[in-house]
């Protein structure tokens, strides 16, 4: 994240050029608060273009305060309108972002008088807990962390430094969350496994899930999103992982650093999943496989068995009229007989 | 909805057969207080009937109080047991059960003083805040409009005349949501869009999602869903949209009017989608597209381009036994060599 | 469940052998009162081999308290570590981590200060009430029963004897939860059906859910789960079935005792689901079909028409080098031409 002090009053086009690491053409001294795409900015905004000969007309046009573009770009200088050159415009627009929007996560220090905390919690006293909020015995929570309005953390969790909830997050109890994370509404962190034992024609005999969550630093977890327990070890998010809203993430589960998981996705129990990898939208992962690291899985893939190298992998089928499709399914029955 | 007098004592026949815009065949004064299907149905019910010559016996024999049945229906007037002859029974059935149900949703008017509503805040005088519902400041909500138990509305919010959120509704800072909506227990609503940029080997950079999310009437989103507001601009819910359980809706997406969406759908990013639309439960529709109005999504289809015509798309693959199924997959394996 | 008295000093081989029906082998006053995997084990924890012939030489060198191992294992007694001989050692197991981890969900009996309970419910004088527990007129919540942080439970519900509701569980207006269930943070139980009828091109007509969810007892269900209100009647789970996190059971769907639902399942309304089925992770079933009992879904599979005979069933593709995959396709939409 970069450094960028939290103010009201934004940023001058000098300021964001050394802040980003780009080289400012124009008046370094233009200000801008705001982030707006390119035909919707005014004056105060600052906006990004990552294709200009794609929208040299529109970048001509357009009113914002201060623009990111790419070093490739040959823009003519327009007075009044800074830009800010940038290797990787897309990675500049995203700190831009940072400065101008991180804010809004700002949270005055201090434990509401309408919170419930255990006497037995450590609360660090820049940290802040809202109305609602219950914190259980022998829970920790780090400097400058922020736990929202009804977020529920139970007995034993660890909530590093930084760490933001928003409102209406669970962290069941021993769950581990590192620093500077972002933990979204709804999500539900410690739940227990799904582990039964067949009893036979008597159903099913609970295994009582006994293990732990433990997330690492610079994780960001959907709203809705569950993680269940080990159960007897420990689920595992690796430092830097970004998962989606209404993911499901199994007992024993591993995930390495980095990787970066779409909406809808499940992934069954005791799978190991590798670095660096970006699972598509809806997704299935089946348990007991592992993915090496710097693998894509394409959206709706079902993933049936361990996968050892790098690459691209899918099983999504692309929709078709219905009648083609139907069509295209007798032939596949026909083949198969 | 159509305009019955909410009342716990029923409806007579002659008032339920004005308000539905039917014909009535029979005793005007026969009075219903409940709704049940035709075998369970007792004298203080309504019921109803859509295909009179299938059920023709069990017409016959039923206890109901009132029957709705088709214009199309030939039917002996039994002694006793009104009919009420509608074009659309079903739609009838519908409305019927708006007067004899919607009741429920009734609240006192009035702040719980285990509220925890913000001073900046504005709430209606005859608008119904519960215990734990937590309201932020400069947010309005409207007219008669209903917040329940341990909802979290954020700042700014805006929740129009009418509404009802279940309990346990987060919508976040900034959500607009129309009049008369009705919003299930679990659904978040704006929380951050999943926007990162890479930064190359060391991961992820957050884009901070600036948006907002504007929700029209007459709209019904499913318990657990979740709705995220947009990067820079607005996420936006059409005028009647109903989403069922379980559904993401990504960021910058936008739903057009009376689209259905059923159960475990997701939406990728900025995904466009008409409106008339029917997507099926557990279709998948990727980012950056367009769907045209009044297109049919089957069930666990996969939308990967976009869609221009109206009609019904699929690729959904119907169950086969596993036998047979592995052979289809090994026959198109095969193929494919 | 078996019969172990709970308590923190852990339990004796001996003690631990006549509970699950096993035979000592060995010193039976070694005590233990954790549970790890082979390799983790310690002297004061209990583990379990299923396969002994693969694990001889850790089963060797392994620090456990106590082993449970099969009738069928040939294993050298070691002075000072006791062998537990049992038929099913993973039933054992399950057996066994009940007596060791139940623990973690006894609470102190009474209503906490911080809840609100209506004073038309009624409370067992043994049952656990939490902090920010909201509970409704009318509700009956049984004998030791439990009902953690922010759970709201609406009016004229019924919770049995010894059911654990874990934090920010939502029960609605009348819903029936049997004995000795686990309910998992953020699931919703009763929430509206997707009940609507077309009012032609004016969109959608609400149809008021006016229908109950009757849960069976020894029943889990998932965190973030939702099960909605039957439109008429009632949405029935039966006895001893188990469903996993994010599943989505729509109005007056049927489930069969004893049948297991893995994550991200999707059950339309109105479908029947037989007794001892298993549902694979992100399965769908459409509405009014009816699935026999003994069947098992395969993962991600779309269930179209009703299932008559127990078996195995599938349609989930399993994932390809995406570039394979693509010329799988490729010919199969050739053959449809």
């Amino acid at each position: 994240m970069p450094q960028c002090s939290a103010t009201d009053g934004g940023y001058t086009a000098r300021e964001l050029a050394e802040t980003l690491g780009g080289r400012l053409v124009g008046e370094g001294e233009r200000r801008v608060a705001g982030l707006a795409p390119l035909a919707a900015a005014g004056p105060g905004d600052l906006t990004f273009v990552t294709d200009p000969d794609r929208h040299a007309e529109e970048i001509e046009n357009c009113a914002a305060g201060v623009i990111l573009v790419p070093a490739t770009a040959d823009l003519p200088v327009i007075p009044g309108r800074p830009l800010i050159v940038l290797q990787d415009v897309y990675l500049g627009y995203a700190r831009a972002s940072q400065c101008l929007g991180a804010r809004r996560r700002l949270r005055p220090a201090g434990v509401h008088p309408g919170a419930f905390v255990d006497p037995g919690a450590s609360v660090a006293a820049d940290a802040s807990v809202a109305v609602g909020a219950v914190i259980g015995a022998g829970t920790v929570i780090g400097a400058g962390a922020v736990v929202s309005a009804h977020c529920v953390v139970g007995e034993g969790v660890t909530i590093g430094a930084g760490t933001f909830l928003y409102p209406r997050v669970t962290l069941l109890d021993g769950v581990e969350v590192g620093e500077r994370c972002i933990l979204h509404s709804g999500c539900v962190i410690g739940a227990d496994g799904f582990g039964f034992a067949s009893a036979g024609g008597n159903g099913w005999e609970k295994i009582e899930q006994l293990g732990r969550v433990v997330i690492g630093s610079n994780v960001e977890i959907g709203a809705n999103t569950t993680i269940d327990r080990g159960a007897l070890q420990a689920t595992r998010i690796g430092t830097g992982v970004k998962i989606d809203n209404l993911v499901h993430v199994a007992h024993n589960v591993e995930i390495g650093d980095h990787t970066a998981i779409a909406g809808c996705v499940g992934i069954a129990g005791s799978a190991r999943i590798g670095a660096h990898c970006a699972i598509g939208g809806g997704a299935g992962i089946l348990g007991h496989l592992s993915i090496a690291d710097h693998v894509t899985i394409h959206a709706m893939t079902l993933v049936t068995r361990s996968i050892d190298r790098a690459g691209h992998y899918a099983s999504g089928v692309p929709h078709q009229e219905a009648r083609l499709w139907n069509r295209m399914l007798a032939r596949l029955r026909r083949l198969a007989r």
